[in-house]
């Protein structure tokens, strides 16, 4: 684990900083507030990798003129059911807010409703959209194409596909939501980084060399790939999450990807979808809750293996993660704080602290 | 591989002994020959598990009074992107049959429509249903709740989740269609069962016994668990997919399921949901064809791991069988068709041969 910074930030105060950095890059202050609450919200139930740390890149990719700062987000084709965005490459933060509202809303008069975008950039975890639903009382899905291929074909050495993540949040009544939040890969390409950082071994099963053999050593990472969850199987579900967040919306896929860490000035035209469902529409909201509820404590109230403690929901972590760092504050690591103390005096805006 | 008769047999022949078969049973004319058309598509394809094998076992659940042989399959729930049908406990293939020629109709109308059902049955491989909107040019999407837990939720012991599948299929232009078909698990029961009719082992991975630990023996198989993929991944998507095609529904979910290798006789309520999405009302469809057909060749163009022969898209392999085995006829192996010989025998109809 990295080393956490004593000072703890209430998530207001990271709420405010990165506004005041993104209006200093050129957003329009609604814009800026909308990517601040979200990466904030990212950072809030854990999903570090997507939260903060993400500042620095996308300041950097703003001022290589990699991102419309004052893009014309639009409907381009729409049917009862469905709606296609042209992000006008602006941040995907308000590019895919803005379809989960499309989505909700003509989720609530036709049942089920299905957003894609297109020339929209990375939105941060999926699991944030996924959510936006819930809100009112409704399922969400969402499919992202990855920002960097990482992952061959099965049997294959060039590196054509992303991590293409899956996320679903399930409304419950008393209990958490349901969220599952997953890339196709067993481990995501930042896990792998941390265990470089740390001078760790990675367990057998996270990649394999040129040769087909398990790559356990993170410093050579470049030398392999990420293995998809269930072989071929994850290498199938890779290839249809692209086929249906990017190919489907005239989005980039396979080798058209642009990777986000090498290249900081070229349009992305990164595809994603979000998909609401209302189960209202499907019978009683409260029943389905209760139903939802029942389950997860029959499943939490398994029988154990030896040494396991608790037996865990998908985004039940996350959940506790939120309720914690919303009440004690946001703990960063001094490695992020100098990060974030750089680009505030790049940009020349007060840093964290001082915000 | 089991042995294989050298005797084959066209799809139409088995396609008139399977509804001869299912007319016997008590299915009107028109809906034993829907079941028997789905059930020898599924042997065509080369879902074995799920084809002629199953002739058996459903004549057995029908004469235990398990399944509704005239059912009243009815929409209770509809909006303009979604329906909810009631199967009756009639024969899944009846149910989702109906259901996807509902979704498709949606679809057009709406650009993308979600069917579920409840009080369904086993309705053969996924695949079959995903592959119905591909007719009408549109994406299918399908998830079901399996019929017999064999997986713990991640770290318990108590088997509350089925293998849940999930299977898509999107239509190209020259290639052929990209079909996944996945299980949550790494293997599917029925692989364990034929590793223990041939005196193999098991590799690492496939099943873990109540400690934890690998089990390779599939003689041992009933002390402990197939393994999702991806492990906590596999099974979050297991319990998704359930909440989905089960819960949203009002189908059993959980500790309701039946398991229908040892209850023939209880109505099973199962649940799936189909999904036909419209590529169409999202741009030109022969644009997004050619777009698939131009990832799939890429794809398969990519330089090859040493000794693999062939990069395979999910589906490729069932897509040639199915052309194969309606050029040459079906293969059945002399155990399966002992099988269908008793269950003629017993329904006093001919058999295959003789059909």
């Amino acid at each position: 684990m990295p080393e956490i910074s004593q000072i703890r930030f209430p998530g207001a105060q990271a709420r405010r900083f990165v506004a005041a950095a993104m209006e200093k890059l050129g957003l329009p202050p609604a814009d800026a507030a909308i990517v601040a609450e979200l990466m904030t919200e990212a950072e809030l139930q854990g999903s570090d990798g997507h939260g903060l740390i993400r500042l620095a890149p996308y300041a950097r990719r703003i001022k290589a003129g990699g991102v419309n700062v004052r893009p014309n987000i639009r409907v381009v084709k729409e049917k009862a059911a469905m709606a296609l965005l042209d992000g006008d490459n602006g941040m995907g933060h308000l590019v895919m807010q803005r379809a989960a509202q499309i989505a909700i809303e003509k989720a609530r008069n036709c049942g089920v409703a299905w957003v894609g975008a297109r020339l929209s950039n990375h939105a941060g975890p999926a699991s944030l959209y996924a959510r936006m639903p819930l809100a009112h009382d409704m399922i969400g899905m969402y499919y992202a194409v990855g920002n960097a291929n990482h992952l061959p074909p099965w049997g294959g050495l060039d590196m054509l596909l992303s991590t293409n993540p899956i996320a679903v949040a399930v409304p419950a009544g008393e209990e958490p939501p349901v969220v599952l939040d997953m890339a196709t890969t067993v481990a995501a390409y930042g896990k792998v980084k941390a265990k470089a950082q740390r001078g760790e071994q990675m367990p057998v099963g996270w990649m394999i060399d040129r040769q087909g053999n398990p790559l356990t050593d993170p410093k050579r990472s470049e030398e392999g790939f990420l293995m998809p969850i269930g072989g071929y199987k994850g290498y199938g579900l890779a290839m249809i999450v692209g086929l249906l967040a990017g190919t489907l919306n005239g989005a980039a896929m396979g080798s058209e990807t642009i990777d986000f860490n090498k290249d900081h000035a070229s349009v992305t035209n990164t595809g994603q979808a979000i998909v609401a469902i209302d189960p209202n529409a499907f019978g009683d909201i409260d029943e389905f809750k209760a139903r939802v509820d029942k389950l997860v404590r029959e499943l939490r109230a398994s029988e154990r293996m030896p040494g396991v403690e608790r037996i865990w929901m998908p985004g039940e972590q996350s959940h506790a993660k939120r309720t914690a760092s919303e009440r004690d504050g946001l703990a960063l690591s001094p490695a992020l704080l100098a990060q974030l103390d750089t680009v505030a005096h790049d940009l020349g805006i007060p840093n964290l602290q001082e915000t």
